[in-house]
């Protein structure tokens, strides 16, 4: 069985956000088996799995990432949109559009310390649509 | 249901090129609702999903990686099959070996400006087979 | 049909390492056609797929995630779990924390080079918990 839905997350802080707890309120009660499967549908931003306990890590997220695609560099060509856009892509692509995650027992089968990540690469992103997928 | 089809991508040039319509021209009609799975059978090329408009951010892309995973240095070992393999490896994890896009009513349900990215890491990678699966 | 299993991986020393066997003789028969998903349940740990073959591509991937993401710096605030935990988390998003797998004639459908790899970030990370889920 597959069921889906259209998930809208408001407008983010550029940075790395933990959105389980909105993601799942809007979902439906989840089947014994499954698959979850999470797809944002935007090029400058970024959906992954990582820690849900200590908020520096996702003020170390954002550093880092700034460092491995840094703005404002001479070698960018695709700069009409602001030096904040080219590096989004990139960025992007490294953390991923996407996530799947095994449902069990009517709950997401997340280990002990993980949760979902929007990683918002814009300055000013907006509003940010997910398609959920559910397979049972 | 499970629908698998092997797709031959023809040859291209080093760089990320945009083969969205490549694939779906190969596909049969989709689904009302599912997932399209596209897995690449190499390690040495990558498969994601990112923006289908400005060409030069394809070109960017190619700069950035390049730079992120510079050829040439001293601390590979693996260097046997040419300077660009070690770091073709490396970049097939970064960009990943798979996408996963939710079908929506017939159609492959990507945001506006998204399209699907074959990233070849090889100077000479040759033709590139993906496997395709459609669940619904 | 879904079938889900967990599965748990002996400590390995920090490092990329191919478990494609360990994994394998864990799941019961594959079906004619599917898609086999596999989820790390941690968050400093990562899986993937690349070389098969040559241990020294093991050995690069590991020198170079730890060039991207270097111990030590500075900036870093995420500290008290050792130099080793913050960048674990960025390289888990690197690498990723899942894979999905087609199946085709009862195998898995990878290509002639490729095997799975589990991607042990931490110093000593212990085991590590795998969900797999089939889906036919």
């Amino acid at each position: 069985m597959i069921i889906q839905k259209e998930i809208i997350l408001p407008a983010f802080p550029r940075g790395f956000h933990l959105i389980t707890g909105l993601v799942m309120a809007q979902m439906p009660p989840l089947p014994e088996a499954g698959l979850l499967h999470l797809f944002i549908r935007h090029t400058s931003a970024g959906i992954c799995i990582n820690e849900n306990a200590d908020p520096t890590v996702l003020i170390d997220f954002e550093t880092v990432f700034n460092r491995m695609v840094p703005e404002g560099q001479p070698y960018y060509r695709h700069t009409i949109e602001g030096s904040d856009d080219m590096p989004a892509h990139i960025k992007s692509v490294l953390a991923g559009a996407e996530v799947t995650i095994p449902v069990t027992s009517g709950k997401l089968s997340l280990g002990t310390w993980q949760g979902i990540y929007l990683c918002e690469f814009r300055n000013h992103g907006g509003q940010r649509r997910l398609t959920a997928t559910l397979i049972s």
